[in-house]
């Protein structure tokens, strides 16, 4: 593998998990695949879990790590050919990619929808510049449309949780004050359209995702009826696609609690966090036994760490 | 040794000393304690001397080490439970907390007081949420009412300059234009109490430290008096605890300066820095040869390094 | 080698570009020189390149290394003597540095031109009093009139491409929306004045640099006859000194474009980034072949460690 920006770079689902259950058991023992290699994170935005997670991992594989917020440590880029440069913006993408791909070997980056354009965001403007001029490989830590770090330690993290082959699982939309991308969601219904589950997706209307990432999954507008005999709800908020970037509502009604969650299986309870709490989920859910969202989050390591250890083995 | 938030977290404060002497005198000893350890540095609030040595004495004992800024590269963290989570904090600290503690061995935690309640600041909500939630070790790097690591730096500090067996030790109050937490002089009192020292502190009236913090010791308001024949003079500003977080007086009478020093036992001048020169010390005190400021901060190295040595030491 | 500030830092010129293509060459093989060997990269401004590549030099070289972003991750800092520090500067330079110096081997540190006063920046004040107080051995990251590291680059960069003993090099202005330093160009002539190169300067009349960075180089104020047979052309904007800090000219006559290129030897275009297209230079000749921007930014890593390696070399 040589990006990793979607779950189609993977040469092989089934490997990958393979790879990323390894190297949950023995994070420590592929040292040799890092040493003297160097991994620059480079963020557009804030990051938590991304940051530290990923990080984590490139250390574990014995990677050296340098860390750069674009806003705060450099300064803004321009990242439209052709223009005049006199404006606020005092270098361009075209040059300050290919300087960090000559610094490193492998390059992360989070670059976030900016909800001006649909069309600059869902052509993945930004990160695909990173493919195209740095010279190394580029990973997402999450960009406009897809979050496949994330998705891939979902995926796991399901695998570690099922108690039946094919599990019912459920993403479900819930209310939030702001504006959020579509990235989590997207790249959640994309990977997991690959594994051999029942995928259900519900949120109410004007909050279809866009056709490419749903492919042939069905929308079920009605919150319970799509948790009935759920063996894993996933929830969580994102802005509307058709109606680009807007909150159509913030209905609390969607919210996921104990009432909704007694109609599933006992499901497990998921999130990508952060999570606002008593918004997407009552606090009663996401503090009792079925809530999984810790594991979840600390399973980020192992996908990032799987990630890198597929891309080091074929750096030469 | 698993947390260290206080003095009273050591099991031997003299083992604790000695530990300190080792490490300073062979400070690359101990790195197979720290191999495929990983440190994460969490920071509330600004930092200087904190965050590089503390970085420093996690990276000779051979450990990783990662730092967060949390409202700058992350985002701002809820602390309180039960809300409904629809303003400008995107996260809880009951999730944030043990998906830090997931990716590392040990976690850093600097957690000023905030002012807005004395009965907040003083149950350390946001350090002892930390402890209790992490599952990993929590080191104090200074929270809202104790210092612990710059206290731990005094007290090994005084033992490297006594030139008698139980000198004289003032803590002094000192002015300052802002309001400035208590954590400093309260841990100073506290752990200098465990010491076979004279200590003696003096300030003007209204600034009283919080009882539990004093102990049996008593307050000299004559600093003069309070200065005669001192060994030590270690001085700090404070806003008031029990007009809690107000400036009472910016009284530059208050201030250290050449004359008061002439009353010590040409005592040694000890501060924790940052410091205002010319609010709290005379230009001619801290740049004369009897300031031991910079060595005192050089020894915060050696505390972090020793207590991160026997936290590691019991880590399995 | 002690600290490196400027070209004449160095003992022997040609014995650093020989290290520097030894270490360009063998970037891994002087890993017992960093070993148990900690660099903090301080930087009072921001920084893509410069943060980036000289992390990366010293982690080459086995260093553990600590970045501290002064205004962000700690607080302002007091320059200036004698003051009474009641304002927005919470800590002294005089604290700051020696201790920050005893938390490690090395000091790298940025510190802009203020264009407050030519005097202060001319005199250096910031990084002189890193030399003067750290105990350690200091690295200009770029201070306030000169960029040691970029014309080492610069230099090397030269020495790579040039196919003829001694190459027409000239240092052209170039317009720009803001005020910028003349660190680089004052670097770049004091340094290339060293090499056995055809140096000439560029600009419009008001633009002239500080005699002491001058010597004898004369300037062609007609760019045209300037870039003549030309085999490096080497674009920067600077705001003037005799006029100090002041934008005089944005006229895009004198931007770099295609038609003037002609008028070389087929020469090689370098800007030391980040470069502000189309006002600094076309979208035409930064894109074209003969464009080694790219390639000289990636030799910063190469001058930075090759400083290193020198200064670490002389620690006992």
């Amino acid at each position: 593998m040589r990006h990793f920006t979607s779950v189609y770079d993977l040469p092989d689902l089934n490997e990958a998990l393979k790879t990323a259950f390894e190297v949950k058991k023995n994070p420590f023992a592929y040292q040799h695949l890092g040493k003297n290699r160097t991994m620059i994170l480079i963020f557009f935005n804030s990051s938590l879990r991304t940051r530290l997670s990923t990080q984590k991992a490139a250390m574990n594989l014995g990677m050296n790590t340098m860390v750069l917020n674009v806003n705060q440590d450099g300064w803004q880029l321009e990242s439209e050919l052709g223009v005049v440069m006199d404006g606020d913006k005092p270098e361009h993408l075209r040059e300050a990619i290919p300087v960090i791909g000559s610094y490193c070997d492998i390059i992360g980056v989070r670059a976030f929808a900016q909800f001006k354009s649909k069309e600059d965001d869902y052509q993945e403007k930004i990160i695909n510049q990173f493919v195209e001029y740095s010279g190394v490989p580029v990973v997402s830590m999450e960009a406009a449309t897809r979050h496949p770090l994330q998705s891939f330690a979902d995926h796991f993290t399901i695998e570690e949780f099922k108690t039946k082959e094919k599990p019912k699982v459920v993403l479900t939309w819930a209310p939030h004050p702001k504006a959020l991308p579509q990235a989590v969601p997207n790249s959640f219904v994309e990977w997991i359209r690959q594994a051999d589950y029942e995928l259900v997706v519900t949120h109410p209307e004007g909050y279809e995702l866009a056709p490419e990432f749903m492919g042939d999954i069905k929308v079920e507008y009605d919150q319970k009826k799509a948790f009935s005999g759920a063996d894993f709800i996933y929830a969580k908020n994102w802005a509307s696609y058709s109606s680009y970037g807007q909150v159509l509502s913030r209905d609390r009604n969607w919210t996921v609690d104990e009432e909704k969650m007694a109609l599933t299986n006992q499901a497990k309870f998921m999130h990508c966090l952060p999570v606002r709490r008593n918004m997407v989920v009552s606090d009663g859910v996401i503090d009792s036994p079925d809530s999984i969202v810790i594991q979840e989050a600390a399973n980020r390591e192992v996908s990032a760490q799987a990630v890198l250890k597929m891309i080091l083995e074929e750096l030469k």
